[in-house]
């Protein structure tokens, strides 16, 4: 019997996923406010439905890969979509979520009877795109043995990496700490080597090739030297992320300084009025301390 | 003609480079206090002198590996050995030094006619016995084409990263900023990773495969999780390390918000005690603000 899939939240990442979910022979009911992208999906040979409510209608699976936690709340609360749900049912929330909220919704899932996996990706819009997502995924053993086939149409590692909701947020907010404490560290080397008159091409090669190197240094280190790259990710993202990493580190008692010094950072470039613009370009705001303009 | 190298410091650096230089065919006079590493070098071919002034006789170049600026200072102007030098000679300091005193190294040599080369390497111990070291050099263009075949006996990535003498040094601090970031960042991740009941293990494959994912993470993670690990590299390594980066942007007048973080921690684990341990080790401070102990 083909495993049916309700997809909430057909976006830069849920789109790709959901076809890729397609392509290996589930049945996805996929829905999104965007008819656009609910027909893409349709071309695909996904189901185009029109309500979150039809999505969970006789799915053995609903995943939302929606936009945070409070829009997952409204999915599944708002509109009687948890108790449309079939009894064994699963809820797969994808998202990258605050740790503390994760939990309180899956408190909210199994209170209903229904099983809940709090499983975030990284990976991106490309990893989304060529199925080789990484999955941290906390949940029972029974319940993410059943999702598993589903997430390995997804990427290539699965993790397994707590049975309480909220460990699989608190994962990805650990990915996400180091993520933005690479990428502002490398603005901050880079300009502290132009602060000092050393050509930053040069010394982005000696970095990237010694033990100063990083996955962030080597792919966003030569955006910080062009003056307007494209945005691949932006400063507003790391606002957010780094965000919920300091909530997820408050909620556990546990300080972070690197953090928290990274996300100054990245709200000083939002400050700016750079919150829209590439990432790398946090160097700006490093460059800005050390010149007034 | 052969050339002639004068080698001060032929400690855990300095006595695999200097063999490298005598393995390569160069003349290798060397002086270190200690007779035994001095024995070893000439085991190796090299020439055993008994003071720096007799490395400095005759040599084309004067290599200086020592612990840091005040005794290449010492070693240069204490005994004479800058005037000994021949006119047209070249003292290349490869040790990690603060630019500024680098500097004035350079001043002082440069006032008395002989050339200058700041050109500190990384790599560590590993690069300096397989001659695969990471040389930043700054000089002026004769004097680093002068050096440039003794230096390609040493490393495989020579940088002329400016002119001015300290750009060297200061390279080099960039480079150290970015090593005691990433160190302390992965310590902050594990740490937090584990106060959030995540196995720190599964935690560590997830990063090291992710964007997250940087050299020092891979090298210093599984030690952060082995209670007693073999001191590769020692905490206090990165208290001075990072107080040079420190000194030099006080002096460049470049904030650098992570690495004034990092170094706290790094200080608080040798105030714990732990200056000696693995610098992987840092994380047992992350682990102690959230455990009294």
């Amino acid at each position: 019997m083909t495993v049916r899939i309700g997809f909430v939240g057909l976006g830069a990442m849920g789109l790709p996923m959901a076809m890729n979910l397609v392509a290996a022979g589930f049945a996805v009911q996929g829905f999104d406010l965007s008819s656009e992208a609910r027909a893409k999906l349709a071309e695909a040979g996904g189901i185009d439905v029109s309500s979150a409510l039809n999505a969970a209608e006789g799915a053995d699976i609903l995943i939302l890969m929606v936009v945070d936690a409070a829009q997952a709340a409204s999915v599944l609360f708002d509109t009687g979509v948890a108790d449309t749900l079939a009894a064994g049912a699963i809820v797969a929330l994808m998202s990258t979520c605050p740790p503390k909220e994760v939990a309180t919704l899956a408190g909210r899932i199994e209170a209903t009877g229904r099983r809940f996996v709090d499983a975030p990706v990284s990976g991106g819009v490309a990893g989304a795109r060529s199925g080789t997502l990484t999955i941290m995924a906390a949940a029972s053993n029974d319940a993410l043995s059943a999702v598993r086939p589903v997430f390995e149409a997804l990427g290539k590692r699965v993790f397994h990496v707590g049975t309480e909701p909220g460990q699989g947020a608190g994962m990805k907010s650990v990915n996400q700490l180091l993520c933005g404490v690479h990428l502002a560290a490398a603005a901050e080397a880079l300009s502290f080597a132009e602060r000092m008159g050393i050509d930053a091409a040069t010394a982005l090669e000696i970095l990237g090739g010694s033990a100063a190197a990083s996955w962030m240094l080597t792919d966003r280190g030569p955006r910080m030297l062009d003056t307007d790259p494209v945005v691949t990710s932006a400063v507003d993202i790391f606002v957010k992320d780094l965000g919920i990493v300091l909530d997820a580190s408050r909620d556990a008692r546990a300080p972070l300084p690197l953090a928290a010094a990274a996300h100054q950072m990245f709200l000083a470039a939002s400050g700016a009025g750079d919150g829209k613009v590439d990432d790398s370009q946090v160097i700006q705001i490093y460059r800005a301390m050390v010149s007034r303009r």
